[in-house]
């Protein structure tokens, strides 16, 4: 993780990263049908950030600022992703981070869902009949215009 | 224009912004014959950004940080644009902004070329054929994927 020389300089990266998430950032919660786990239904939260692939300068700082995550070059559409997965960096990184600096637009309300989605499966929550089925309603508000492979009903009855 | 209360509350603001631009702005220079002009040939800068309709609040915070500008609908995909294409307004608010807060990826590269361009066309520069034939040349490093109605050759034949 970077180091900066005064907290202005950090600040001010701090302020353009999150200007740049707003643009090219995405939050989401996905969920696998997974026949080994007991309760049928894997839960995986994701803040991914897109670029074209000649123009990565900003994924590479923002690698740095985070100190976590990974890129996945997606050969399909000559982009790059910087993905952040693991739910403890999540929580301990990403979501501090846009607490302090939040987004400015509609995008600030994913955020939130997301937010309080990574803080109940730290409670293990998604391991729970009941709130993983309140977790798939929160996750289901975001991102309105995403589209998901199973409807929430088709969700649910995976559940066991 | 908006007063902010503090200059770290507009600096904040300031550098959000070209996060934001870095991802979603765009710097062009296009070029359109014209009969009635003396030189055959109008020079037009623009500075837009776009996004989709229903998250259009960064826009409007830009529109309101920049104090000039218009927001165009593109019906076709979708979006909303926010554009600044006056070149006295360009050269007082847009480009001073981005030499103090400039963007961190390869697209500074076009920024500075526009700003160059600009600079050039308040020295009236765009209505004399060698030092457009140089406007021409500047503009066609820009935006290096971007296509181009004309090749640059065919610009400089339209040149009288």
């Amino acid at each position: 993780m970077r180091r900066y020389n005064t907290p202005t300089l950090k600040r001010d990266v701090a302020n353009y990263l999150s200007g740049y998430v707003d643009g090219e950032g995405c939050f989401s919660v996905s969920f696998s049908k997974r026949e080994k786990l007991k309760i049928g239904l894997e839960v995986k939260p994701s803040f991914a950030v897109g670029q074209n692939y000649d123009r990565r300068e900003v994924l590479d700082l923002m690698m740095d600022y985070f100190g976590c995550g990974f890129m996945r070059r997606d050969y399909a559409d000559k982009t790059l992703k910087y993905e952040i997965r693991s739910l403890d960096e999540l929580l301990e990184k990403v979501i501090p981070h846009f607490y302090s600096f939040p987004l400015k637009s509609s995008k600030q309300k994913d955020f939130l869902l997301f937010a309080e989605i990574c803080k109940k499966m730290k409670n293990l929550k998604h391991l729970q009949i009941d709130s993983l089925k309140n977790i798939i309603d929160l996750a289901y508000q975001m991102n309105g215009s995403g589209k998901r492979k199973h409807s929430r009903e088709t969700l649910k009855r995976f559940l066991r």
